[in-house]
C-alpha cells in the first residue's frame, strides 16, 4: 500500500532538509526522498587525509543570517577564512602580488573599475529581486551577454579580465555565457559586487568548523526513517485529491509535493499531467554552471610563512582562483577552483591529470614547495549525475524575461524550492534556506487539517 | 527474451526513418522506436475540411536535393508555393504593401540591408560547416547574441526590423536569445540568407501534394512489424558486447543504436555508464525553438481575388508570418505562424482565443471575409509531449563553441542523428535526411557480421 503524507519534499540539500524540519515544527507530516546515497546536494564534507574538507558550498558572510542563525541552533562555529599577507594575479603570463581588494592595473582599468561599482549599485538598486523581469531595461540586458556589454563598457584589458574572473568565480560560467540581466540580478540578490567578491564582510568571510555537511546531516538525523536515501522520483502524477510520487524505491501519496532540486534535475522527471508549458520550458532553459573545486593537504603552511594569504586569480587553469584552505583544527591546505571553460577543459582530463597540472600551477603560484602535499582530493561537480554541474542553474540571454516568472509559481500541487528559486543569496546556501521558507509560508495554508 | 537485433534506431521522424531504410538496404536488422503514436516527429499532416494540410514541416527548396529525390522514389509529386501578388508588412501599427523579396523601408534602411546580405556572403565562406566552432571568429561570434550585434551593425529602424523577422521566421526564436554564431552557422548551413528567406529558388519554393507525412508513412510501410509506436525509451545500457534499450514496452538488444532525436529530448533518458560529460551537457543547452501554426480554410481565395499572395509579415502577434495555403487540390487557406516571443504568449492562451486572435489578424490584413473560414486548425509545437517546441534546437552564446563538438561524436555504441547534427541545411528535412546518410555511413564499418 503507497504512503500516505502531507507533504513529499524531493532533495534533501540544503532547501529540501530545512523544509522538511519547517513543516515538521508545524506538526505536518513529511517524508524526504533523495537519489544521492548521501544528504547535502550542493553541499559535500569529506575527510582528506583525515580532516574534513568542503568540496561543495564552504563559505559564510555576515548578511547571511539565516545560515548563521541555523549553524547557531545546531551549535557549530565558524571560523574566519584566512586573508593576511600578499595576493597574486597571473595574467599573460606575468604574476603580479598585491595587497587590498583589487590589484594595481592601470589608471585607466581602476577608474573603469570605480564606473563599474558605481553602475552596478545604481542598477542593484532598480532590480526588484523577486520579479527582476520587471525591471525597466530587462528587456535591453537580457538580450546580450555580460561579454558584449562589457565590451562596450570598458576599454582597459585590465577591468575587463577583473570581469571575467567575477564572472568565473561567481557564476561559474564564462560571461559570454551569461545574459547581462541574469548577471546583474545576482548580483542583486547577493547584496552588490562588493559583497559577493570580498573575504572580510563578504560572501567569503569564514568558514565552518568540520565543514557544512554536518549542518545537512544534524537535520537529516531529525528526519530519522522519513528521509530515503538512494530513491530516484520517476514520474509524479496529480490528481484531483492528491499527488502520487513514483520512484525507484516505492510510491508516495500526499496532498503536496515540493521539488527543493534545480530546475533542470526537475526536467528530469516525468509529469502527468504535463508541466505548465513555461515550466517546462524553464527546465530545459537553465543549464547548471561548470566547476571542479581540488583541495591539497600539506604538512606545514609554507605559502603562508613566505607572506602569502594563499589567494591567486588566474586567466588560465586549471587554477582560476585559489585561496588557504588551512582548517579550524591547523590543518594546512590550498584550495582551488576551476570554473566555466576552465572547468569544461579540465572536465577532459583525468584525474592524474588534473592532480598533476593543480601542483604545476601551485609551485608556480607559491612555490616548489606545493609540489608535494600530504593529500589531495577533488569535486568534479560536472560530472555528478545527480546535478551535472555547480554552483547553480545559470540563464543565457533571453530566458529570465521568458520564462523567469515560472521559477517559483506552484504547478497545481507541485510547489518549488531550492537555491535557484531565492529571491536573495540565489546561488548560496542562504539562498536555498531563504527558498525553504518561502515555499512553507507558502504550502501550509494549502493543506487539509493533518490526520491526526 | 528481449528480442536482439543489429541496430536500433530511436525516434521514428525523417531522420531516423531513412536512417532504418538505408540500414536495411544494406541487409542490417534493425528495430525503429518511436514514443508517439505516429510517425513523421515534426513532420505531421492532417485533415482540415478533408484536405490534408502540413502543421509541421511543409516546403521544399530545389537546393534540397536530398528530400527531391526521395520524394521522386516515393512518387510524391510537389507544386510551388503561391507567390504572385502585394505582399504586406505590418509594423508599428501600419501596413505597407510591396511587391518584389523586400518592401521599401528608407534609403538608409536599404543600404543597410545590402551591407547584410554582404557580410553574411562573405561569413558564409568563412564557417566549416561540419565544425563552426574552428571558425577564426567563433569565439568573439559564440560570445554575443544576434541583438547585440543588430544593434551594433544597423542604425536603421527598418534594418532591425527585418532581422528580427528573419530570426522569428527562420530560427523560431528571438535574436536576444540566438548566439551570433548559431546563428551565421545556421545561414551556412542553409546556402546564405536569400535561399533561407525566399519562395522562388529558395527553402520555400514548393510544398508536396498531399503533405510531407506520406514521404514518412511510406518509409513506415517498408518497416511493417519492425516499427514500434508508443514505445518510450526509458535507458540506455551498454556493455562490452552489446547495448540494450529499455522502454515503457519491451527491452530490445543489439549491437549499435542511434538516437534519431534532439539533443533535449536525447538528455531526458538514462545512460548507463552516464553519458560523456560534454554529451550530457550538450543535451542540457539546446532547448527548441517555440513555435505555433495554424490553418484557416475558405471557400474561395478572396486575398487573391484582391491581388495579394497571401504573404504578410507583422511585428506583432499572433501572425509572425503568413503565406497562402491553397492546395494543389484547390483548397482555399491561409497559413500562419507565432514564432519565438509571439509564440510563447500565444501558448498561454486557450485554443479559441488563438482562433480569434488569428483571424481577427487576417481581417485586418486581407479583409472582413477572412473572420469566416470554413474549418480552421493549430499545432501548437510548445506543448507536444515529445518535442516541446520546434523547428530545431536553438544555441545560446557559448554553447556552440563549449558543447558543439559532442553534436555527433558517437559515445561508445551510441550515435547520433536528426536534423540537428546535420552540417547541411540544419533544422530542415533536408537536414535529417542528411545526417541519416552520414550515421549510416558511420555504423555500417562497425557492425559485425550479420547473425544471417
Amino acid at each position: 500500500m503507497p504512503l500516505k503524507k502531507d507533504v513529499i519534499v524531493v532533495g534533501a540539500g540544503m532547501a529540501g532538509l530545512r523544509t522538511a524540519q519547517l513543516l515538521r515544527q508545524q506538526g505536518i507530516s513529511v517524508e524526504v526522498l533523495e537519489a544521492r546515497n548521501r544528504v547535502g546536494g550542493r553541499i559535500y564534507t569529506t575527510q582528506v587525509a583525515g580532516t574534513a574538507f568542503d568540496l561543495g558550498g564552504q563559505w559564510v558572510g555576515p548578511q547571511q543570517v539565516r545560515l548563521l542563525k541555523l549553524a547557531d541552533e545546531l551549535g557549530i562555529k565558524t571560523y574566519p577564512q584566512y586573508h593576511q599577507g600578499t595576493k597574486i594575479l597571473s595574467w599573460q603570463g606575468k604574476q603580479r602580488r598585491f595587497r587590498g581588494e583589487v590589484p594595481w592595473l592601470s589608471p585607466l582599468a581602476m577608474y573603469e573599475l570605480w564606473r563599474l561599482e558605481r553602475f552596478t549599485k545604481k542598477v542593484c538598486s532598480q532590480i526588484p529581486p523577486d520579479a527582476p523581469w520587471n525591471t525597466p531595461e530587462a528587456k535591453a540586458w537580457d538580450g546580450q551577454t555580460l561579454e558584449a556589454w562589457k565590451q562596450q563598457f570598458f576599454r582597459s584589458k585590465g577591468a575587463k579580465l577583473f570581469l571575467d574572473i567575477v564572472a568565473r568565480a561567481v557564476c561559474t560560467t564564462e560571461p559570454g555565457e551569461l545574459s547581462l540581466l541574469y548577471f546583474l540580478s545576482y548580483l542583486r540578490w547577493g547584496n552588490g559586487l562588493n559583497t559577493l567578491i570580498s573575504i572580510p564582510n563578504g560572501a567569503q568571510q569564514d568558514r565552518f568548523v568540520g565543514g557544512v555537511q554536518p549542518l545537512c546531516q544534524r537535520l537529516a538525523d531529525e528526519l530519522g526513517q522519513h528521509l530515503h536515501l538512494e530513491t530516484t522520483v520517476l514520474s509524479i502524477r496529480q490528481t484531483d485529491q492528491d499527488v502520487i510520487v513514483h520512484t525507484n524505491q516505492n510510491e508516495y501519496t500526499a496532498q503536496r509535493v515540493i521539488l527543493a532540486i534545480p530546475p533542470i534535475l526537475a526536467g528530469d522527471i516525468s509529469y502527468e499531467p504535463a508541466l505548465p508549458i513555461e515550466r517546462h520550458q524553464l527546465t530545459k532553459h537553465m543549464p547548471m554552471g561548470s566547476v571542479i573545486k581540488y583541495v591539497a593537504v600539506y604538512d606545514r603552511p609554507f605559502w603562508r610563512e613566505k607572506g602569502f594569504s594563499g589567494e591567486a586569480f588566474c586567466d588560465s587553469g586549471p587554477c582560476v582562483t585559489t585561496f588557504d584552505g588551512c582548517t579550524s583544527t591547523g590543518t594546512p591546505a590550498l584550495v582551488t577552483f576551476s570554473d566555466g571553460a576552465v572547468a569544461r577543459e579540465y572536465a577532459a582530463k583525468t584525474p592524474e591529470e588534473r592532480k598533476d597540472a593543480v601542483l604545476k600551477q601551485f609551485s608556480e603560484l607559491f612555490g616548489p614547495e606545493a609540489d608535494k602535499p600530504v593529500a589531495f582530493a577533488e569535486q568534479n561537480w560536472l560530472a555528478e549525475a545527480w546535478g551535472r554541474g555547480c554552483y547553480a542553474g545559470v540563464m543565457g540571454p533571453g530566458v529570465m524575461t521568458a520564462w523567469g516568472p515560472s521559477l517559483a509559481a506552484p504547478c497545481g500541487r507541485i510547489h518549488w524550492a531550492g537555491t535557484e528559486t531565492a529571491t536573495q543569496w540565489m546561488g548560496y546556501i542562504e539562498g536555498a534556506l531563504q527558498s525553504a521558507e518561502r515555499v512553507t509560508q507558502e504550502v501550509l495554508p494549502m493543506l487539509r487539517q493533518a490526520a491526526g
